[in-house]
This record gives structure tokens, sequence and C-alpha cells, in this order.
């Protein structure tokens, strides 16, 4: 039996220093405060790596000569961009450079944030209704002229930005809020929306965007369907492929889909929108989105553990959902190389006083506070007792809350800080989750190419992510980018998830960096459907495409997901980064 | 504010005749109870209207003469017989009625339960392996042979029935529990199984299957997913289209799509398992699901409502998502009529003493009986102080639990006591959704049709359903069928529902039933791309469909969904009634 002390000392601890504002009474009504500044866009992160001050991409051509721009696409003319300027009503609707030098004003949406891709882009349209979208695709479809649809471009797999000079096509200003229903909770709104201005929108009126991640601040809804973002609270509201009741969407040919139903059931035929969830831009692009919003809770609590085994972690979470059941909300793993990396980055005190391998935390939302503590009080004792977990605390207040959380968020742009990172974002089945962070790490050493000083590339490889949803975020902090790393890593991690039936894109998608190894989560038959998918929406392009650039033999389905009706306006890291 | 004494009449209230059981303390655990009793497929329902001990409906081709077999498909031979026969290995894989009479046998598959169809198939088929489903699905494809899949046979719109001499592949079968992860819920097992038997299997192990519904007793899993069914915890647990992690489908040239992942995250590619939940079976048939279970909830309690007013009832439904929120599991509306019908047919004392135009079923779910009961009962001194509602119950056992459900869910049984039904499930939006009711009896008043005594087919129109999801049931009570009311009806019901932009099938289908009215709910647009995906995984049963019937001129989608690689194994209703 653990002792009250200590499970009193657990829960009401407000020694450490990161403890910074007024301690109020358990149960505290958070939700609308936390959710609101816990993305961190708003924070000025320095990248470290760079001599310059200002960290360019190479371009996307140079890091990868093997992939050719497909000739039978049309080279933009002033002609083109004379018939965007007056479709779209003047200059503020274009960046326009090819009738003059504008690299500046293109640079946000040529390159993405991590630095890793840059693109060619010399025209940017920015269509603020969906006939426009219909008449820009339309022409482009009859023109040859290849499109990159463009959203918060916050994705991690360089599927938001062009790789030669596709046009941008950015949703930016397709951002209203049309309607939403208080009653059954639908909310109708442009692709543009920016997720956490959906959300704030939300909160006013009690209820919550069923969908939430570290990028919230940037990063547009349309985004987010496009590439099937699943965030932090997925193992609470679900995917969405359950969230999204109804879709506009316009095809590569200009033919506007109108699938906006705002209700929970419809079963009149095939569900066509949900093949848009997740493609990535490639068969269409999204303009509008009714989404399933469920009731906000009005009770939020934090709990930050520390754990001596990754076989404690698994046991813990067995407990969570179990005891915590439906008022559970989010449990997320970090092992300890990642919160090291935190702390050097942010120099703040740690939650824990000791060290530990590995740490959760956990989220507790429901409608009763005074109920949701009391469960999370009896699980706290069950697994203190049981030494379950090793040390603990649980937030007092909304600022402490956004504390520990900032954890668990700074860990994807921290590790960005010393120069770069590879990012691995998998799903593995949990017993066997964690293991290949340890085994990439050995694999490296071996390598000779993971140290402690500059003389190495790399600097480790971490571990995190959403355990509930069994999908780990295996990142690899390098000095710098280093086709030798890559060679270590690829194709070794994607035969590593093969091997446990994993998958290799859990939530960030394909891209343009996981394009060549589809096969190794999807049979042939599997990507031969998708391949017919693809030639029955945007038959122009996956002819062309096929027909004429190299890498696609390889892999036909990512080759369309850089070259044409492509790319979305993924989720995850902020713009902001790219901008500071 | 609500008197004390009334508030405790309500919560223990125990004189009422159909309280049966001894009364148990409040937060009983007895989920596992329920589930496992509340399906009346074990009940014996009595065909009233039939003058013979065993009602069978007239042949679809009777019935509907308009519809015309495509007499590009080939007629079953002997030979073809010898083909199924030894693929699958003798006598008790095939149900032959070309080679001897074997009507009787025949009946169950050729039949839907409310008699409202029957088919003329001559041969049933019991794969027991995809490998099974794929030869035999690529020799009818080769052959031109004709087939519907058929899971329990529960559906409501004929969609799972035989309208000419197509073959009946019965997944019966295949019916194995594969695996289950105690840590994450994932569930993979054979498109044949019960849905009841899966959820039996799920309650042992502290699991739950995130789909109910009345024929829970005898309509199979991928019958469920084929039609995309809803029911009673769509509110809680989401649609289908989140909680199917993965899927085995064959498609009609015996090609073997294997997209069995079990994780809940895995975005590699074009998510095409999405497009089979729903389709009906019109585009292959489902072999194998993983299902993403939630945990069971150990206590569960029930509440019974009368309401003066639909208005009452929204404001109840609000307030319920609202003070109940994670814990509320069910939301279902019972107009007066119905609960008559039910009174009238049962002879149950009702479980309210007065009389009210509406009821309400609330029923929550939770880990923490003592909190779910104080949110509840939090809940009933709000909605009675309020005059939102009447007066109510709640049950203190498992028996009583069991009790009130029956209220709601006999209602579809009982319907068709007097001879017949017609049945609407539609969605609208929640405002307008009842007065569809009150329309269609004024109108079928004014025709003449409905009446007290038997020269009037109609009984009464009534209305329930899913609250939750906004998704009422319109039950249309008939002592016969009969075409004038048919034609008082349609497309009456349906123009009355595009107006406001409901949906003509919320959860049943299309099927037969629907086939001529999708255009009520999808546009021309819509419609064309769905012929497309039909096209893409069906071509053979795509040129000729179109290329024969007449009635495929008005409606492509459905025309198929009833003549070739078609129909599914639905959910609602069991086939007990049927052989009863």
């Amino acid at each position: 039996m653990v002792s009250r002390a200590r499970l009193a000392r657990v829960l009401q601890r407000q020694s450490r220093p990161w403890v910074a504002a007024a301690v109020t009474p358990r149960g505290t009504t958070v939700a609308t405060t936390v959710t609101a500044t816990r993305c961190f866009a708003t924070s000025k992160p320095q990248l470290i790596a760079a001599s310059s001050s200002r960290c360019v991409a190479k371009l996307t051509t140079e890091t990868y000569p093997e992939i050719k721009r497909n000739e039978k696409f049309t080279q933009l003319t002033k002609e083109h961009v004379s018939y965007f300027r007056e479709l779209l009503g003047g200059e503020s609707a274009i960046i326009d450079g090819v009738n003059k030098d504008a690299n500046d004003d293109m640079l946000m949406f040529n390159e993405d944030w991590m630095h890793k891709y840059r693109g060619q882009a010399r025209l940017v349209v920015k269509p603020k209704s969906t006939e426009e979208v219909s008449k820009i695709l339309k022409y482009c479809n009859d023109n040859l002229l290849a499109v990159v649809p463009q959203g918060g471009n916050t994705g991690l797999v360089g599927g938001s930005v062009p790789v030669f000079d596709e046009i941008v096509i950015s949703l930016a200003r397709m951002n209203q809020i049309e309607s939403f229903d208080e009653v059954s909770g639908s909310l109708v709104l442009g692709a543009g929306c920016v997720l956490e201005v959906a959300d704030q929108y939300l909160a006013q009126r009690g209820y919550i965007f069923p969908l939430d991640l570290g990028a919230k601040g940037s990063c547009h809804v349309g985004g987010n369907v496009a590439t099937n973002a699943g965030g932090l609270r997925l193992i609470r509201y679900g995917s969405l492929h359950g969230s999204v009741l109804g879709m506009e969407a316009v095809l590569p040919n200009g033919t506007i889909m109108n699938d906006l139903c705002t209700l929970r059931k419809n079963n009149t035929g095939y569900d066509l929108k949900q093949l848009f969830i997740g493609a990535e831009g490639t068969i269409g692009i999204i303009t509008k989105l009714c989404i399933q919003c469920p009731q906000r809770s009005p009770a939020v609590n934090v709990a930050f553990f520390g754990l001596e085994s990754y076989e404690k972690a698994q046991l813990a979470f067995r407990e969570a959902k179990g005891q915590l059941s439906e008022i559970l909300s989010a449990f997320e793993l970090m092992d300890g190389l990642s919160q090291d990396l935190v702390h050097r980055a942010k120099k703040d005190a740690m939650p824990l006083e000791g060290k530990y391998p590995f740490y959760c935390l956990i989220e507790t939302s429901g409608s009763n506070g005074d109920h949701d503590y009391e469960k999370l009080e009896k699980f706290l004792e069950d697994v203190m007792s049981r030494e379950i977990i090793a040390d603990g605390v649980v937030a007092q207040d909304a600022t402490q809350i956004k504390a520990l959380w900032a954890w668990r968020e700074s860990i994807s742009e921290v590790s960005g800080h010393w120069g770069g990172v590879y990012k691995y974002d998998v799903s593995i089945p949990l017993a066997d989750m964690y293991s290949i962070v340890d085994d990439v790490n050995a694999r490296l050493k071996e390598a000779g190419l993971l140290g402690d000083t500059d003389e190495y590339p790399v600097l480790a490889a971490i571990g995190y992510g959403h355990m509930g949803d069994s999908n780990l975020h295996l990142n690899v902090v390098v000095r710098r980018y280093d086709k030798a790393v890559e060679a270590v890593l690829e194709p070794y991690v994607y035969e590593w998830i093969k091997k446990r039936k994993g998958s290799i894109s859990a939530e960030h998608g394909l891209g343009l960096a996981k394009k060549n190894y589809i096969q190794y989560s999807r049979d042939e038959t599997m990507i031969g459907l998708m391949k017919q998918i693809k030639q029955l929406y945007d038959p122009v392009s996956h002819t062309h495409v096929c027909s004429t650039s190299k890498i696609q033999l390889a892999s036909w389905f990512v080759s369309l997901a850089h070259q044409i009706k492509t790319h979305t306006s993924p989720a995850h890291t902020p713009r902001s980064i790219l901008l500071a």
C-alpha cells in the first residue's frame, strides 16, 4: 500500500520550480485557457546549427537529384499569370515570381518548416471561394500546369511544398466559419481555417474540436483532414474518418464534389469523402468541411510520471485505460533522452526530482472535476502502491497543466535545435514499440555516426508519442543532415517496422519523405488499387507522371504525391518556426 | 425547485408492475447481463395479419414487375453447381435447388424477415475461407453469374435477398474470432460472426463492441460494416468509419484486398477500406475485419421519461448532452403512438402512470457507479425542476434496465404485427425531425387510408429513433401492403426530407427499397462519381446492368444494388422472426 503521505506529495507537490502560478482548488475549470496557450506557434525557437541568422534549406532537387521534373508539364508563362491575376481579382491574391523577383515572399511557400525541402515555385495563388479553386484547377488541368495545394505548411514529410516549379494553391483565405449547430455540435468551415481559431470559436460555445496537435496555431483544418492528422486526443475522440460529417472538394479537372452533409448518419451510396481523408491532396483539394464536435469538458487534470522501464509504461497505460476509462483524454510517452534534450534547450527545471528512463503524461477531461479527481487519486494510489510508477506529480492549475504539457509538446520543436532531425512517425504493436529506438541508437553508434562531440553527425535517437494509439515518434536528432546517416536509417527503419506489421506512417502521411517506402506497409495489390483511384480522379497527371519520371517506377503513389495534383496542407508544427 | 420527495419517487419507484426483480443498490454492475438478454431475437413474435400459419412474401418480381432481369447474366446449370460443390467440399456447404426441390431450405435465404421481398435463388453457397470466396467470385465473374452476398439477412431495405435467380453467397460459416489484443482493444474476426457473439466474447474481457442494435442476435458484423450500421450507441462510440481499423475483402473479379491492419493509425496512401463501409456489398464482399473496441463500462443506468412536447424532448437532449456528457451512451426518442402499439401488442403495464405524447430513454455508462448516479440525479433534479420532463423512472437493476429498453426496442418488431410496415429510416436536422410524422399521418388521413377499422389499410404512422444522431425511424404501420399507401408515401416522404436537407437513409442503406430515390439525398455529380467507383470495381456487372434494365436509367446506383455484385448482410432485426 502506498503511504498516504507519499500520495499526498504527488497530488499536492508545490515545491518544484516549474510550479509558477498560485495553486487553485482541484478540478479547476481550465480547458479554454489551456488549449489557447499550449501551441508553441507563439514561441520563438532559435535555430542553433546554422551559422547564418536565416537557415534556408537546400533545393530539394539538389538534395535528391534523382527526382526529375516531368517535362510534359508546361512552364509557367506571363500569360498564365495574367489569367490567374484576372480570375482572382488583383495583386493581393497572388504572389508573382514570374514577372518580378519575389523569392523572399515565396520562401515561406517553397520551404518546409524543418528546412529539409525547398521547391522552386514562381507563383502562389490564393483563391477565396470554391468556384475559384475549381477554375484554377480546370485551367491547370487543361494547360498541363502542375500544382501543389497548401494549407498551414506545417507538414513533416515534405508533402506541402513544391519540388519543382509547381503552382502553390494556398487555401489560407478560405478560412470562414460558416455555421455551427449548438445542439448537434456540427461545425461547417472553410478548409483554410486555422485549427486553433476553430477550437477557440468552439470553446466559447462549450464544444471542442475533436483533434488537437502541437501545430494548432498554424495548421489548417483542410490540411488536417487531407493528412488524416491524429494528434493528442485520438484516444478520446477517435479518427477524422469518424468525425468528418461532410466535405466539399474540387477534383483535378475542376469538378466540385459537394458532400457537405451536416448529419451524423447518411447511408445513401458510397462514402466518397472518406477517400479524401488522408489522400494528402493527391486526388482533389478539400475546400470546406463539416466536423462533428464533442462537448468540451469543463474539468481537466494532468499528471506526469517517471517510470523505471518501458514494461512499466505499458502497465500504467493498461491501468489508465481501465480505471480512468471514459475520462482519459491523453496518454503520452516520452523517453528520458527526449526530456534531457528539452531540459538542455529550455533550461527549465524538470517536473520530477529524479531522472527516469521513461515518462508518461496522462490527461483526464470530464464534466465533474470532483469525480475526475477522485478517479485520478484512486488510480494514482493503485499504480504507486504496485510500483508501476516511480514518481509523479499532478498539476494544480492551468499554468501547471500548460507547463507539464510543454515537456511533451516541446520535443518536436527542440529536437531540431541542434541542426536537424530525421523524423519517423510510426505505428508498432505496443509490446515492441519502443525497442526500435534502442535498435536505431545501437546501429548509429556501431556505424560511428553517433557521439557527444561535433565530429559525429548524430546526437541521439529519441522516442516519444501517443501511447494510446501505438504511435511512436522516432526522432534522430542530428547536428547536420548527412547522407551517411540516412543510409544507416533507411530502409533499415522501414524493414524493422514491416517485420512487426507496423505502419511506416502513422499520422504524418507519405509526402516526399516516404514516397519510396509505401511497399513496407502496403502490398502490391493495395498499391495497385490506389493507383486505380489516382488514375480515376487525376488521369492527366497519372499518365504523365508514370510515363516520364524515373522515381515513379519505384513507387507510383508517392511520386504523384509530390509532383502534381498533390500535396496538402498538413498537420504538425508551425510556420512561425520558419519565420523566426 | 423540484421537491426531494418527487425526485426520490422517480429514482426509487418500485410500485409499477413492470418492476419485476428485487431492487438492488444503485449503480449495479449489469452491462454483461443487459446486452446478453436485450436482443429480441430470442422472442417469438406472432404474425397477426396473415391467416396462414406461415406468412410468405409475394415474389419481388410480382410486387415490382417493372424490375427486369438482366438477360446477359447466365442461367444457373448443373455444371455450375458441380463446380461449387467440388470447390466447397460437399453437400453441407451448398443448398442446391437446381438438382432438386429445395424451396423450403432456400426460403430463409430468399426472403427478408419483413416478408416484403422474395427472390428466386436456386443455389446458396457457404464458403469457409477468403480463398473460397475469391474463387466463387472469380468463377461467377468469368461465367456471368449474378450473386448476392448475405450475412444475417436482417436488413430492412431488401438489400440482402435476391430479386431473381442470383446465387446467394452466405458468409455464415466465416464466423471465427481470430485474435484480440487485450491492451489495445483490437479484435480480428470473420465477417460472418454474429454481433452478439462477438460482444459476449468481448464482455468476458472487459471490452464492448462499438455497435449495438436490436438484431444483434442474428446480424453479422460483416453486414453491419457493409451497411455502415449505426445503432443505439453511435452517440457514444461513433461511426464504423472510425471503429474499423482493418478489412479484408474480395473484389468482384476475385482479387483479395488485404487491408487487415490492427493499428489505430496508418496513413500510408488511400484508405480504400472506407469505400466498402456502407457500400452494401456492391463493390466487393467483406471477409474479415479488425475492430477497435472500447472498454466496457461496469456501471449502467437507464432512465425513462414522459414529455409533454417534442420541443421539451429537444431541451432534454441538450441538457443530457451537457450534464451527462462523457457517460451518456444512448438518448432514444419514442412517440406516444409507438408506445401505445407496444402496449397493445405486449399487454405489459407501461413504465409511467400517465400517458404522454413523447417518451425518452436515457442510458449512461461509466467506470464508477456512484459518480454516474450522482450525475444522473443532478440532471434529473434539473430537468424536473424546470419542467422539461413531466414524469420519469430510473431502473434499479438489470431486470428493470432490460424492461425499460424493451419499450424502445420492441417497436420495430411490434410495428409489423398488424400485417406489415413501411419503414423509413431517415436523418433530419433535429428541430424539424418529428414533424414528418405528423405530416404523414395527416396526409394518410386525408387520402382516406388511415383509420381504426379494418377497412383502412393504415393503422398509424409512428416515429421513434436515435435522437442523439438526428435519426428518426418513421414506421407506417399497416394492416396490409397496399400500392395506394405507397403512392401517398413516396416520393412525398423523400421530397419532404430533401427540402430539410436530410438523408433518405440514415443507417439502413438503399437496398432495393430506396433504389430509385438516391437523388433525393445526392446530387448528380455525386451519383456520377459513385458510378465511376462501381465501374472501377465491377466493370462486368456495371456494363450489363446499364445496358439492359429500364430501372437503371432512373438511378444507376441502386439498380446495381439489387442486381448483381450487390446486396449485403445488413443490420437490424432478427431472422428468428421469419422462422417463428
